[in-house]
């Protein structure tokens, strides 16, 4: 049973402020929260259902468990179809970017995506392809935000989110800067060699100028077609495949 | 001014069963209603507020305008925030499939996506990369639900979709069927030659047994991290990239 003022908190975590304020976030439905479990994030509390036997999670660890009422889940989820088991996750405190370890690797660096599906999803895509490490500008959408947590199907657990302003932060990397634009070079015959940022602009305007004027290569999926342009997750993911296919073919048998 | 009873109608068409009966679906926002109107798709009727100005549509056919109070959009209206222009369009009594028009092309298969923000992306995607067709099976999220129209950005009204029974349609085609399964043949060293199927299952469940068994060529996109799976849009864009690239470097200059 939880109290109001409890309710109140975890309800509060929905918005992104009260998230940042208490260093909190929550993950919903059971395979989530098994990952995140099962990640070096530090779970604060599970709460579930009477029908959600906790034994499912094989906790090792201590973890506070709690079980609380169908109505108090609906009270603090923020899913339509409440799951019946919500953990209460610690935000950890990210180390400072590191730019050696940037190196002989793929870094997807977002300039001010919005949607916290698109987020979710880039998140999800990124992990499939043994992406580790994605660079936001500080106003792309918060990571730990119910919708991203939610559509990055626990993949969030395993992929580290830096929140930076990027005209500071990406000439320092002395990385390659690979920009996803118009009228660049044809992706299919770019060469990404063995590591880089990849820069995925805003759904609506793309790249903003001044981080545009960073990008040392410009890369177009070429449109054979007729629509206006790629969702961005979508952009991301044809990215992400082709730096796959080509250190595949390096290393491959064929 | 609108009356109670087409304000009801009008909103009535966010149920899949209501559309079906009237034949007809909306499409709101200036973007997409300008693609309609510019597509073989009848429209109705087009409703915009006094804000906007119905010369930007730049009508060269008669079309029934009407002038309609903002607080009509919200009411018909089924996005969160609603736009300044909706158009009423009538559902196109397809024709019988030809299969001699789907050779060589590329066609996509859905077999039950449920998610209509996933199917609208998948025709965005396909209109991107010059699909034409795309075959779904019965129980595929209808393609004039709100949130399909609204994610596809315009482009459903450059793509044809059928809803069939897949496991009667696809045998007499007559071409390839690639399926989009675990163990399959690496994409990258796929052949997919010059036309044929592509089929993609459900969200959470895949491809059903009774259509996987018509598949002749398992396709499977290697994963180097850790995700236990991709968003079906996402495997879409990929296989879709796939024929491109294939496509291209076959008739490119390098």
């Amino acid at each position: 049973m939880l109290s109001k003022s409890q309710i109140s908190l975890l309800k509060s975590l929905q918005h992104k402020r009260e998230r940042r304020q208490h260093g909190l976030f929550l993950v919903e439905g059971y395979k989530s929260v098994v990952e995140f479990i099962n990640s070096p994030y530090q779970i604060e509390a599970v709460y579930h259902t009477a029908s959600f036997d906790p034994k499912v999670l094989k906790l090792s660890q201590k973890i506070n468990l709690y079980e609380i009422s169908v109505s108090d889940v609906e009270k603090i989820s923020s899913l339509k179809t409440p799951q019946e088991v919500i953990a209460l996750v610690k935000i950890p405190a990210w180390p400072t970017l590191d730019n050696a370890k940037l190196k002989q690797k793929f870094t997807l660096v977002l300039d001010g995506i919005q949607d916290p599906g698109n987020m979710g999803t880039i998140v999800r895509t990124a992990d499939w392809f043994g992406i580790k490490n994605i660079i936001c500008s500080d106003d792309t959408v918060d990571a730990y935000n119910p919708k991203v947590v939610q559509a990055s199907m626990g993949s969030l657990s395993r992929i580290n989110i830096y929140y930076v302003d990027l005209v500071d932060i990406l000439p320092k990397t002395g990385l390659p800067i690979f920009g996803a634009l118009l009228n660049g070079e044809n992706i299919y015959q770019t060469n990404f060699g063995t590591g880089g940022l990849i820069v995925m602009g805003n759904e609506g305007n793309g790249i903003r100028p001044e981080v545009e004027s960073l990008v040392t290569k410009s890369v177009t999926i070429p449109r054979v077609g007729e629509a206006e342009s790629l969702n961005v997750a979508i952009a991301v993911a044809i990215f992400c495949s082709e730096i796959n296919r080509n250190s595949h073919n390096n290393v491959g048998s064929q």
